[in-house]
């Protein structure tokens, strides 16, 4: 199995309802991208200073299931509409789980 | 339940043996601290450029649990033995699942 991991820091401008937007787009793929075999995103809980603010963890069967998900056109529109307007930084992993 | 995510680079002169021996001591973690409830870590696949190189995900029941990793001595003395002397960055996020 393969898995997607990508951690986000938001704009300092970035306002509340942009955040849980983010959140909400991203839960609605599970439901149109059958490759995804689990999903969860989140925002950070607050448990230690200096972390990123939002996480997304993603397990698909193979390699060609994750970049389905990832070339997704759903998931690109999420992307550049509510992700990038507010992204100030980004670190990802896809790793053999 | 609470997931710990942290994704690594290392220093350029990082050898592989090393990266390697980072892995391997943390994956006797879970026989050691028995607040884990499942745990996975794992070098970047290299699919996509710019990503970060290692990453752990790791589950737990309450933030208590997690705390009790976090701060396990066991835990700190693999940072600073194995991970510190290679680590060139690092992104963190603990979220609900």
């Amino acid at each position: 199995m393969i898995r997607h991991v990508v951690l986000f820091t938001w704009t300092e401008d970035a306002t509340a309802e942009q955040k849980a937007e983010v959140a909400a787009r991203l839960n609605t793929l599970p439901g149109i991208i059958s490759q995804i075999r689990s999903y969860a995103v989140g925002a950070d809980a607050g448990i230690n200073p200096g972390n990123h603010e939002f996480a997304v963890v993603a397990d698909f069967d193979t390699v060609e299931d994750y970049l389905a998900y990832r070339d997704h056109p759903t998931h690109l529109s999420i992307i550049a509409e509510h992700i990038k307007p507010i992204l100030a930084s980004r670190a990802a992993v896809q790793y053999a789980v």
